[in-house]
């Protein structure tokens, strides 16, 4: 189960001049998948990286993290394998790759950022990986191609672009995805490639991407479990127009923004046996820090998750999950909380004119939003995440290799 | 389903001289089933608290919080309501529930506790209520009858009790409590009352209950919901030995702590669809808290708690609960991983020698234990916590009224 959008449309992901990909069965994990993935990039291209806080940080993670402060010319991405908790010889390994990239596009190892997903603790199988290598290298492939390869439990591939018009005219952002949950034998790693033509200066790009992850995947959570190899990647390839001045950077941050928003939504969207996509939205709170602490409570619970499987609207458990999320001053007695547009507690109590059926209605449908308003000042935070179903525990408990 | 131990057999609880019981079937919610409890105490009786950190506090807990500063004479404990999310009027009919205990017994109504659990957001039925109190009052119940009487979606009572030898003579400790998940209509607060004979001052059983409460039932999680309701209380009679000096106090803590440990435990054991009883043990780390933060992750991940459910012996759902717990500068190549005696991951990686059938084997067992060996200080942190099963997700999702 999912509550996935249609699949998208090849017409609809505009290709990126500078950024050319290259996609491959290289049988890492199972014969007959796309599981290996180029990002070649034009000379000059800006890099930036947004990396998971997770202190077992993969081996990939590591090096990319080292090599982005070089000039990069490509991206690698594996599935099937994802090189974490592999120590030392995951590190050799994974740099191994690298150098393999780099000897065929004519640059130096460090200028190769590698991704992997997929099975944990166990050795790289680089051998597969090199042999699948000329083909990505010298191929030609469309964006919907490169999101089918980094899929691992994903059910759907996911991509979105647009066309923005700046200053010195038309610039293109496109971007893929993977997910989902953290699942066995694939972390299910998040993964996330935003790619723009436009010229912007790396400093730029990375004080951007920091700011776009917090905003979109960032704001989308699962089961709260952060994997060890999550990366999101902003490449300005610099070959379309430049974006100058702040005009233009925000202009192009929006784009980027809306992309890697679609992109994080979809991920909830596909979550492990998903069947309600809610939206969290905390609002009137002293500070984003605390509104956030407040949805993150509510977006955790297994409680508030399992009422949202059952279309329960069970007002206790999303009020308890708002009491313990740890805003110590918080005053109970002002907090109304609305499901879509049905309050349904008022000054944090049941609302007098409360109808359950109401309420019902609204948490049955595919798709929702949870409102919690603290009337106590001014900041908000939203947060996406799905509901916890009998199928969540059934992909998590049963799944075995 | 459930990790439950044998019901306690009526013989092993001892009689607490001072403490007289009184049980009734109100039919608060449902006829015919004990849903009225009241502890009477003797005068002079040291009575102390810890109670839930959530913001969104029930009526019965504000009072009890605020009466607990007079001469306690009673104890009154509803199932069936939990008067939660109720406001002033919540306030005014608990306060109701006292002055007519109070009135019965010759006290002040300030002098009286209210405890309450069950449905939330309705109003206490104080009509039944009070016509159930003569009973109470003039009760003479046992402790089996007591622990039954404040069972909601618990599957068995839970009841403890011990001698020990204070330097005047022998002192009584025995104890009830009542679980479990949080559950609709029934929030399944937490509550739980340990009695003894001892005269103990309210200065000194106020500290030993928050450092009884850290070490017992503050290190049972079912699935991280802290209700409206929790609380725990102690309660020392005064009619029997008094507990003198450093040494008596420390033996009569060491009971409590000992009968309060064991009811935390049948709270997990009785955990919602629970099919594991798992102890969370993070060790040699530089603080307290640090363990705590990391046992906290690895109890509360529903990955890891599938995991245990399918008894698959995820190392990489566990080494990433670890790295996510937010211990900034941990070192996750010094890590080691135990499950029960078999070590699992060595220095942050797989065991070289790991075997999967022997993993498996500890993991299937429905007791086990996951140490996390941090390697860079003294101190240690130790959590009991159950699986996520189908059942937890069936029982949360469809249970409704």
């Amino acid at each position: 189960m999912a509550v996935n959008l249609p699949p998208p449309d090849p017409q609809s992901l505009y290709p990126v001049p500078g950024v050319e990909l290259g996609v491959a069965m290289a049988g890492i994990r199972k014969p007959g998948r796309k599981d290996l993935l180029l990002l070649r990039l034009a000379p000059g291209a800006a890099v930036a990286g947004a990396f998971t806080q997770n202190r077992f940080c993969a081996a990939p993670v590591t090096l990319a993290k080292k090599h982005l402060k070089n000039a990069v010319r490509a991206l690698v991405v594996n599935t099937g394998n994802a090189n974490a908790g592999t120590g030392k010889d995951g590190l050799k390994r994974a740099l191994d790759v690298c150098a393999s990239v780099a000897k065929q596009l004519g640059c130096k190892r460090t200028q190769v950022l590698p991704f992997s997903t997929g099975v944990i603790m166990e050795p790289l199988p680089v051998d597969r990986i090199l042999a699948g290598l000329p083909a990505v290298v010298a191929g030609n492939a469309g964006w919907l191609d490169a999101a089918e390869a980094i899929m691992t439990t994903d059910t759907v591939p996911k991509a979105f672009s647009r066309k923005l018009r700046l200053s010195g005219g038309e610039a293109t952002v496109t971007g893929i995805a993977k997910g989902a949950g953290m699942i066995r034998p694939d972390m299910a790693t998040m993964l996330g490639f935003v790619a723009t033509d436009a010229k912007v200066a790396q400093k730029t790009l990375q004080a951007m991407v920091k700011r776009v992850a917090d905003r979109s995947f960032n704001c989308a959570t699962v089961d709260g479990d952060t994997s060890t190899n999550d990366s999101f990647m902003l490449v300005a390839s610099g070959l379309g127009v430049e974006a100058k001045g702040e005009k233009d950077r925000k202009k192009l941050e929006q784009a980027v923004l809306e992309v890697s928003r679609q992109l994080a939504q979809a991920i909830i969207r596909d979550g492990e046996g998903a069947t309600k996509f809610v939206t969290v939205s905390v609002e009137r709170g002293r500070s984003e820090a605390e509104c956030r602490k407040i949805a993150y409570a509510i977006a955790h619970s297994p409680l508030v998750k399992t009422a949202f499987f059952a279309s329960d609207p069970n007002l206790g458990r999303i009020l308890a999950a708002i009491g313990y999320a740890g805003v110590k001053d918080l005053d109970s007695d002002k907090i109304d909380v609305y499901l879509d547009d049905v309050l349904v507690a008022k000054k944090g109590s049941r609302n007098p004119s409360y109808s359950e059926s109401l309420a019902m209605a609204a948490m049955k449908k595919p798709e929702f939003t949870v409102r919690a308003i603290l009337n106590r000042g001014k900041a908000a935070a939203t947060l996406w995440t799905c509901d916890l179903s009998f199928d969540y525990v059934k992909i998590n408990a049963e799944y075995r290799t």
